[in-house]
């Protein structure tokens, strides 16, 4: 694995694996890699030749009173789990590289951008499209994959990518659990053990969730109470949002067969912020 | 020349063209062509080795009082001028081809966009950073080439490649004028004769305006002002803004030697709105 850590290093290996007839699969990360990530490197592996990891936590994703500063940073760790997952170029750009001066141009999906964390995050989208955007032009790559966790953010960027006729491919990979079922994420070392504990209530009033759907309910905002309800029962828990949106549109499911329909939540613990969602197809 | 109205016919030729290893030149336009446009495939000719050009007139770069419905359009003439300066491949897409959907994602370059024609035309320079970001993924050319006329379009374009990271290197090319001065432009079509006659005032306001400059005049409100006397004297004339700005970053100027500074003038003659600016660089 070869890392790097300025763009003309990320256009000449992508240029050289190119000429090699590869096709290029891209994971973009903010880095301190979990199996959720490493997920992605899988998938990456498996549909192209040669897999391009970026790790860059992105300040213009964050709100002013975010975790920016703390959020967490192991290089060399990221390296070593990058390097053994099978990555072939690692990038990991330090905030100069992208940024060499104030950036004055700006993405914006309207619409998907709106609800859920875009409502609780101003901005965070803007962010997210600008900075995957960059990161596309600097790769170039065939295919680039995501996680469902942000369910939001592979909705906007995917829209983007339509909109704009970038010419990638963009995979969707399902979200990656710990045993008790809460999902993988870098902001679970934030937590409390006390707060781990409770944390799993996410994943528990989700399946509630499904569970119901499956089972005829289509009264949203009784869905929605029941979340809600259910993550209230923990004491240290404390909603942002609960929300059922069709996918990957999001807006009000119009509850006919075949839709999908997104359950999303977001929950703090402390000063933790921690999503979750599930994705289904009504019948 | 191969026409060609499909995204991924344009993508099957530039991509068999770029693995003959030829370089690939790029002039986007909207059209009805004249030899300001043909100077364009003049330079990309000398530079690259296979010339694309498109031709969209692009309704997100119009606002809902403009000139969109009858902005000039004749691609039968268009095709063979093309054809006959050398273009290899030529791009017609119509609007459903361009937006399938309606369009949620915008590209918007914040300062640069604001004042001069963007200031007359509100959402203008979003249409066109955002049209010209898509074109750039459809065609994925090495150069692409923009006149200078308008100025503020070239500083809004590259500032978006640089904060964005589009492969893509932006060559601005010079304005190409009528034997009286007038600035080459498919709305020149527009004026009545008188008109035309007296639109030749753009030019001469900004010669002197440039004279002013080089034997030492730095009171930008002063050159605004004598623009504007020169301008007034034509009585179809009727001023939109005459501005003098640092160039590209479209602040006021500092005055100082090597400094670019751009006089730009929009002006109405009845119904057709034309703009000019001249270039100069401080002593």
């Amino acid at each position: 694995m070869k890392v790097v850590k300025r763009i003309d290093e990320v256009r000449a290996a992508v240029r050289q694996a190119r000429q090699e007839g590869k096709r290029i699969g891209f994971v973009p990360t903010m880095g301190y890699l979990h199996e959720g990530h490493l997920s992605l490197i899988d998938r990456a592996r498996e549909m192209t030749d040669y897999v391009v990891m970026s790790i860059f936590v992105n300040p213009l994703q964050f709100g002013p009173n975010e975790d920016y500063d703390r959020y967490p940073r192991d290089l060399e760790r990221d390296e070593r789990m990058a390097r053994q997952r099978g990555v072939d170029l690692l990038f990991a750009p330090d905030v100069a590289e992208m940024y060499p001066e104030p950036i004055k141009t700006t993405v914006h999906v309207a619409d998907l951008s709106a609800p859920l964390c875009g409502a609780s995050r101003p901005g965070h989208f803007d962010g997210v499209a600008t900075v995957v955007l960059k990161l596309f032009h600097i790769v170039q790559p065939d295919y680039a994959f995501f996680g469902l966790k942000d369910a939001q953010q592979v909705a906007v960027v995917s829209r983007m990518v339509r909109d704009l006729n970038v010419p990638v491919t963009i995979v969707p990979c399902p979200i990656v659990r710990e045993a008790d079922g809460l999902a993988m994420s870098s902001r679970n070392v934030y937590l409390s053990p006390e707060e781990r504990r409770q944390a799993t209530v996410l994943y528990e009033s989700l399946q509630w969730a499904k569970e119901a759907v499956a089972t005829g309910l289509r009264d949203w905002e009784a869905l929605k109470r029941g979340v809600r309800e259910r993550i209230a029962q923990k004491p240290l828990a404390e909603i942002d949002y609960v929300d059922v949106l069709a996918y990957p549109d999001l807006v009000p499911p119009r509850g006919v067969p075949g839709e999908q329909v997104l359950i999303a939540v977001a929950v703090r613990f402390g000063r933790t912020r921690l999503i979750d969602n599930a994705l289904v197809t009504l019948e």
